[in-house]
């Protein structure tokens, strides 16, 4: 068979051969996306078990429309229900019910004062209702919109005070037609309470992915990831086989990088995580805020990680030899290897606790021990005051010429920039004219790549 | 006035003092608020009328309600053009279009999609057409919802396919029950799209707040931040007054701050930004992502900032008293002052040249004289070659020691959060007390914190 399909392909190549690759490049690119697809499941099976959920709970709320005695009973506002059911189903539980809850009062609270603002402007004949009804959406659309941009109602309440505005005008726009108002707000309240309870159901019991316990794992993760990188250089820099030549490209330079990127995810997972009810180890008060207060501080370790790891990449092309004999420098990368080590332990320990959730036990010891190393060290250092302040003035420096290689990068993107955008160029050629007076005067100054 | 007022009150707060209290209570939270809202409409006054211009749009899409002809061409469907302009107003012009083309272009396929599958399954007679109908909403909604997890699509078309599966589910559902199915789509159609025309118009066309613009800005901002840091070092730390001394709390080792946690806002105004028109002095293909890219480096640059930052800080606690006639501490101090001045200049001038997009002309100039006062500082340290070798592990060292005290800290709010989620504590109380022994045997070990 594949070879008489093999032939046929031939074949067709041979008399079209623009055909032919066109045909080979659509099933290369298909087959591509089907790798994709693949790994986006494997990566987190949830995924496909949330996209199943979502398609059954639409199916379920569809029989609204199906099943004849249901549809008369709501009509079409039947139709509340499927939409509610779109736009409130989130990946998390959490999500779910911060959405659900916040669409079910925002709906019952706007719908009312609709009903209570129809019932002002009906006294003012029909003219005059058309005029202060539009005047009512007016105010409360643009008084709900600039609430908004309070940061705290933004966090929390913002699918709410959306479907504020947009239920208060539909209500109050559509009572100017409708007659039986009531009964028509009674419908809707109902559907769409029909299509959170449906939402949460199927968020709540089954297959739930809950927010709380991602937020939990992911930030036991992060601090494995900073774990990994301290043991990379405990072995790969201070250890018996410790190489400094051939550190680029070695991958626990690059662990740690990801944890830098983390805020946003984590900030949305403790929002969703607040609205939900206890499961598993975590209780409804769990203190999700500390969580985030963790993870502030593991990406403050990851920059300087960041920094540390800058340092050494560029310090190793310089293709350092140490003279092994100098006891100086011994104590130095004894002591450097104890921190590393004992601070991977802690944060393997810490790890482990927030697992188990249990008390940390022995981190304190790892931590103490790294501190006492870190201050074993400066009393080394400091016995030699000429060494140990020009140490100091140097440590700044070096930072400093660090910061000069980034901006030196900056520099170049902005001019990748400027020809992009195409900028205009300025007369200020003259300016750059007189520059090369001020590097005669000083001809030592020659620009030199500090980290190549 | 004031004085009769004041005798009410005092009256009040004798007759009833926790009446008293509590109203004093609530007018200082209402003038609190008050000030809040003030200071978020003064940040930026846009934020004001991008509110009046949301309540103007709906009043306006709300005509449809109050014009006897227009309801009378579109009847219940209007509702659908106030939904739209609810739900698709943005505070940014690229805002407004992502939502908008995704809306209209997902309502128009889904629609199509949805009078097709009504088609199929209406030739199966009335209980398999239920059936087929459930399917066909089930299958679609489960891989819409899958594609979401795809990156690219999440990024660009998140909204799109949200109302696709909307727009299929209602059209392929309600088919079951409306009979006019093409003309109900047709208005919805007609709704949506004058809805989305409103809106595109109120946000392109009145006082528009254009997301490329804002990106553009806050690029050029937050390279003037840097160079603000670099500035206060130069003045504080190596300038004719410098006193480490006294270093914590300057404001200018906050400056930078801000620019770490830039991603988020960065990425949506960019996403925003490739959906906008030609506009001022920016191009329908302006180069956006070049932007990220600068903004990328400007981050890493910050996070530099931040290491040495929290260096000087621990060092400005040890209070250090130089020896001013050391002649290689000069010399490093004055490479110092030439790097930070040179480079501060340097970000100045990208800044200026991005906010008059010019193509930098001084940049490279103030960056070859900030990369040659860090060579020069290379060589003067080369030149004694022990010290050269102590400064560059012991710098590691130091690097590690920040580290240290990083994860102490992390360790500390781990701990907090045991306490407050009631992690159990474990029995390895055993295993806590062997660690004395080592202790014992180390005694020269004593835990000291390194930034004290």
């Amino acid at each position: 068979m594949d070879v008489e399909q093999g032939n046929k392909e031939i074949a067709i190549s041979q008399k079209w051969p623009c055909l032919g690759q066109f045909f080979a490049k659509v099933k290369s690119a298909f087959i591509g996306f089907l790798k994709k697809i693949k790994k986006i499941a494997m990566d987190d099976p949830r995924r496909m078990i949330h996209a199943i959920k979502v398609g059954l709970t639409l199916t379920l709320v569809s029989t609204l429309y199906y099943v004849t005695p249901l549809f008369d009973g709501f009509g079409e506002s039947s139709m509340w229900a499927v939409l509610t059911v779109v736009v409130v189903m989130e990946y998390t539980a959490g999500g779910t019910l911060c959405k659900g809850l916040n669409r079910a009062f925002a709906t019952v609270i706007a719908g009312s004062l609709g009903v209570g603002a129809h019932h002002i402007a009906a006294l003012c004949g029909q003219k005059g209702e058309a005029i202060l009804l539009a005047l009512f959406v007016f105010l409360l659309a643009a008084s709900a919109t600039f609430s908004r941009f309070i940061p705290e109602v933004k966090a929390r309440y913002d699918y709410g005070v959306t479907i504020f505005i947009l239920t208060f005008s539909l209500v109050a726009v559509s009572s100017y037609r409708v007659n039986e108002l009531v009964q028509m707000a009674h419908q809707r309240v109902s559907t769409i309470a029909i299509g959170v309870a449906t939402c949460l159901c199927t968020s709540l019991f089954v297959f739930p992915v809950w927010a709380g316990e991602d937020l939990h794992k992911m930030v036991a993760s992060n601090l494995d990831k900073l774990a990994s990188f301290l043991e990379g250089i405990e072995t790969e820099c201070f250890g018996e086989k410790a190489n400094f030549e051939s550190l680029e490209g070695k991958p626990f330079l690059q662990v740690y990088k990801s944890v830098l990127n983390s805020k946003a995810t984590e900030d949305s997972l403790c929002n969703f995580a607040k609205w939900e009810p206890c499961h598993g180890n975590f209780s409804f008060r769990h203190p999700w805020k500390q969580y985030q207060n963790v993870g502030g501080l593991i990406r403050q370790c990851a920059a300087s990680m960041d920094a540390l790891s800058s340092y050494l990449t560029s310090f190793s092309k310089t293709k350092p030899k140490f003279k092994a004999d100098a006891e100086l420098q011994l104590e130095i990368q004894s002591a450097c290897r104890e921190m590393s080590s004992e601070s991977a332990n802690a944060l393997r320990d810490l790890s482990l606790a927030i697992r188990s959730m249990t008390v940390p036990s022995l981190a304190r010891c790892h931590v103490s021990a790294a501190t006492s190393a870190a201050a074993n060290l400066r009393t080394v250092l400091s016995n030699d005051i000429t060494v140990w302040e020009t140490v100091h003035v140097a440590m700044i420096a070096s930072l400093l010429a660090e910061l000069v290689n980034c901006i030196k990068e900056i520099a170049c993107s902005v001019d990748e920039l400027a020809e992009l955008a195409q900028f205009k160029s300025t007369d200020s050629v003259h300016s750059a004219a007189v520059k090369p007076v001020l590097e005669e005067e000083t001809p030592q100054q020659v620009a030199i790549d500090i980290s190549s």
